[in-house]
């Protein structure tokens, strides 16, 4: 039996995905740029045993037993790698010098989230590249990474984009088999270790449409959607790694808060309209217009954008972080224990969250722009900053034990 | 002294005007379409009396004074009807026939609604029209509506639209004087009696942004919006005139809906962004596409549309009126006393309002598709029908004594 356990981060576009030209290679009409959040604060984590004695292919995602068979996306995945291990081993049996194989091998894979699946934050995205780093690193495919997100798109397509940290950007490609839709890295982590985010969980009472079914009725129905693909993203692509090249805060954050409006505008003009912000998500955004207008030189100091979800993810170069955090903590207050509302990991604020909450140096700053909202409308906040790509661990942190069965169910 | 007392009509288009191409002469981007509302239900009501004795031009805005100097947009509209009166009086004079100077006598002007004007129910509009038909009645003007319309789009753009009853077109116009911009009736409001409006007045906490600062905002910063004005709206007109002709609602229905959609799309496009509708407003569209997709025919038995601000009005045949009303009582009760939030004029339910809600036929109706919403999310519901324009009333209605001084003040 061997056994590899991986963890793969979440990543948030600040130039969006919304989309398919290819709904079954999963092959985006637009290509588009994400920056990876940190690990240690979200993440999907994957073990994956290989061994001849296992009956068949068993999947168990947070604790609880899938049919593997039914998930064509994630068969795609084993399918994808197991094909390269299988030409391996044969050019090694070829060779004389035959490795396992592995690729004939039944697998059992085991995996968990960090946080809350249904919570919205990219889950899919982090647990797909979590599967797939872990089988190239089971298999020991001899490719390289954007080969390996090459794969990792076909189980979900924004999955691409977390196999790299810092700054990536998954390009459209233009070939029909999807052999050039792949990520690239713009930029490591290590390049704006200034830039940070703060994700505001938004509570959000039922459920909204798919991405898979809204993005194919936004191509299919919205009048404004070409216009979008062809003339806007093309030239927002080029800006946006221009300003992540000169970490220019300022041309990040308005492409960035621009680009979030206008997938949400091409989702309202979807017939039916598709809505993923709610009025919670809309205060957040006014909030954010009135600390950067209200900014003593003028200059942006954070930048919102929010995925097929209400949740807000919040961009921002680390010394403005606490004033930003007092800020959602006032307007936003909790209803929960304080340390479970907002787990203060970098300890960028020392006071009670909420207390100080007008930015200092923000003379015009009007305290009236939103109302203090109830309680609860957001339920949680994550302080993260922008982090490396997969993680392979040590075989204590492993979530199979040697029976290659889950060490936790749920 | 003479004295005329006319009410204006509210107008709600189901093609949208937004952003001007001059703002000083209110000349639209775009052609607009709207539906004709009845007075019965919402009005404007203007009476003016001109005199020698009046010391100055004075003016009664529902019952406070104001300075009729600084309203910029009012002045024009007496501007240019003075002017036309002036030459129809030289003209008089030269064949020998004087008319009285009216043109040179100041006017007392006294203007209510009969509906809240804060409410966002296009006041602005009717009080407009309102002023501009009434000054032309008192002046005799020998003009075309669509001249008088020409008037009082200078008041306020959407007001040229209230000058007619029934189904109305803002053509754009293309001149640069805006000579060419102006209303022209489709079909009057006997053309299709069938269609009815139910007005759901939406709460809104706080003031959104204003219209005109907004539209201006958009035409700087939507990338979207010319594509929307240049390869969208005008084929959307011809579409809408067409439907309104062959009294078809199918496409009224669908073009209303994806028009309201598409405006508040390009208000998202804009940095920083516009909202008008909130978490109410997107439940009323859930509802209504709910009720469409579960008809037994598969047709659509009504249309939702969103000015610029949270209320919807739902447009349908008369006959699905009763079970709009219902699913939209269910789904946002009131408090209030009934009659003040509903006041079924057309005696169009007759049991509990919000009680039999299910429309019958709809087998597949998913009850839960949005939850019922915290009472007084919507305000007030106001049946009301297509309807005729402006109105001259008798001498009793005059809002003015004998003294030219109101005969009510606030």
């Amino acid at each position: 039996m061997k056994t590899v356990t991986c963890t793969a981060p979440v990543n948030i576009a600040v130039i969006k995905y919304w989309g398919k030209r290819d709904t079954e290679l999963i092959l985006p009409t637009n290509s588009s740029l994400s920056v990876t959040l940190s690990q240690d604060i979200l993440h999907s984590k994957t073990t994956i045993s290989a061994a001849k004695e296992f009956s068949h292919d068993r999947l168990w995602l947070n604790g609880i037993e899938e049919d593997i068979t039914k998930n064509k996306r994630m068969h795609n995945c084993f399918r994808e790698t197991r094909a390269i291990r299988q030409a391996m081993e044969a050019k090694a049996e070829a060779e004389g010098t035959p490795i396992e194989p592995l690729s004939t091998y039944p697998v059992h894979v085991c995996s968990e989230n960090n946080f809350p699946t249904a919570a919205g934050l990219a889950s899919s995205a982090s647990g797909l590249a979590a599967l797939v780093y872990t089988l190239s690193q089971l298999f020991e495919l001899t490719i390289s990474t954007s080969e390996v997100s090459r794969i990792a798109r076909q189980g979900s397509g924004s999955a691409c984009r977390s196999l790299f940290g810092g700054f990536v950007a998954w390009e459209m490609g233009e070939k029909a088999d999807g052999s050039d839709s792949y990520a690239v890295q713009i930029a490591p982590e290590t390049h704006w270790p200034d830039l940070q985010a703060l994700i505001c969980v938004v509570s959000d009472a039922k459920k909204g449409t798919s991405s898979t079914a809204g993005m194919q009725s936004t191509i299919k129905t919205s009048l404004l959607m070409n216009e979008r693909i062809n003339n806007i993203v093309p030239a927002r692509m080029e800006g946006m790694k221009k300003a992540v090249l000169d970490r220019d805060f300022q041309s990040f954050a308005e492409l960035t808060m621009r680009d979030s409006n206008q997938f949400h505008a091409v989702c309202l003009d979807t017939y039916p309209p598709i809505f993923y912000m709610n009025d919670t998500s809309r205060a957040i955004i006014q909030l954010i217009h009135e600390y950067n207008a209200t900014s003593p030189d003028g200059k942006l100091k954070a930048a919102y954008t929010y995925d097929a979800g209400p949740n807000a993810v919040i961009y921002a170069p680390k010394e403005n972080m606490a004033e930003i955090i007092q800020l959602i903590g006032h307007y936003f207050p909790s209803n929960k224990e304080p340390a479970e509302f907002f787990a203060n990991p970098y300890n960028a604020i020392s006071g009670k969250l909420g207390e100080d909450f007008i930015p200092k140096s923000h003379v015009n700053f009007n305290e009236n722009v939103i109302p203090v909202q109830p309680a609860g409308s957001v339920s949680r906040l994550l302080h993260t900053k922008v982090d490396d790509g997969p993680r392979v661990l040590n075989e204590a942190e492993s979530l199979l034990k040697e029976d290659g069965l889950p060490k936790r169910l749920a």
